[in-house]
């Protein structure tokens, strides 16, 4: 994988800003469970993931580690090469879920770009204000409505129910019972699906992890499903 | 107050671009207490607050309402014009804290301005940045690590020790006692006194709301203090 896979400004870039990118980039290797930033470090730089995979998530009160994204190849970590937009620090853990490699752009040279280029500074808002979004969405549900303990709950009901860790139902019906909305648990189911809890197809969700979703529901503050 | 006062990037724009913002922007009032923006409506369009003060907040599960940033005149809310950049909705209520006016630009027009110039882009990316990570930190810190009822019952805890409403203690201190670092407690106190909880001068905490406080401090999850 190239710069220009990362970049859909690629080819809106003069020569000049290419060649800058090209040659301030630097290639770096990480055994599975490294950790490639957390929020405290000084500046890592833009991380483009060309193999593996990576884990963004942070440490709540209780211990817990909260997944907030993961990457795969082909996307950019932002947080790590975010004191290039911000200085306020937030303290988010980047690891290496497997062996993982990447490009590294010095958040300065990134910093340079988007001070210059139209086309790198609306890519760069766009992105992270979509990550940003994703997240504070991610960590509303979760730690102020415990939708994810909810919907464990739910789905482990449904399993005693149905007599099978295959579910048919849909987010619909399993919305309607949490008193919440479609697009929440389909997103939810999502990341649960990210999280290797659940496997989702057509008209099915099929439990994978009975026991971390067990550890999920028991972590509701409100044992009752609403 | 006038368009100019509100974007720095003011001077940077065409005529043309600044005749546009000035013909698509309208003045509005709302009443004390007004809904101007929540998140699951329409795109309001991007609030520039030129009298009063506006509140964001977001409802946790438990139905307490988080205040997540108060804006004062001068100051713009992107979150009611978000949909500008993403689509994904964020249950942010935005309400007139006190009778308000605003201009109000609509969303189309600002998004346009921001694919054609840098300026307006890079001014949108670094307020959104800073905004969103603002507030996941907040949220961070309250939800997930009970920053809030923990300083609040450290604040009551040393005021029954002083036996005053006025505390002689730096935040070094008080981060110490929390094991959490000062650049933590400095910001949890600023949004205390934002929140008219305490007020903040040098080398001293004066409380001003010692119910709110307890009500914070019993909110918490874990009543002992690490």
């Amino acid at each position: 994988m190239e710069l220009r896979d990362f970049f859909p400004f690629w080819e809106e870039l003069s020569p000049k800003e290419r060649q800058l990118l090209e040659e301030s980039s630097a290639p770096r290797s990480y055994e599975k469970g490294a950790i490639l930033h957390d929020g405290t470090q000084d500046c890592t730089g833009l991380l483009l993931l060309t193999k593996g995979q990576m884990r963004a998530y942070t440490v709540t009160e209780e211990g817990r580690e909260l997944t907030l994204f993961r990457l795969l190849p082909g996307e950019i970590c932002m947080f790590s090469g975010y004191c290039a937009v911000s200085s306020i620090p937030f303290p988010v853990t980047v690891e290496a879920w497997e062996p993982t490699q990447v490009l590294v752009i010095p958040s300065a040279v990134y910093r340079g770009l988007m001070d210059t280029s139209l086309p790198v500074a609306r890519f760069t808002s766009e992105m992270m204000a979509a990550r940003l979004s994703e997240m504070m969405w991610l960590m509303d549900q979760i730690l102020s409505r415990g939708m994810d303990s909810r919907l464990a709950g739910l789905l482990l009901e449904e399993k005693t129910l149905a007599n099978s860790n295959t579910l048919h139902t849909t987010h619909d019906q399993l919305a309607r019972q949490l008193s919440s909305a479609r697009e929440v648990v389909s997103r939810m189911l999502k990341y649960f699906q990210t999280e290797k809890l659940v496997s989702l197809s057509r008209g099915t969700i099929t439990i994978l992890d009975e026991k971390a979703l067990e550890t999920l529901a028991q972590g509701s503050k409100r044992p009752s499903i609403k």
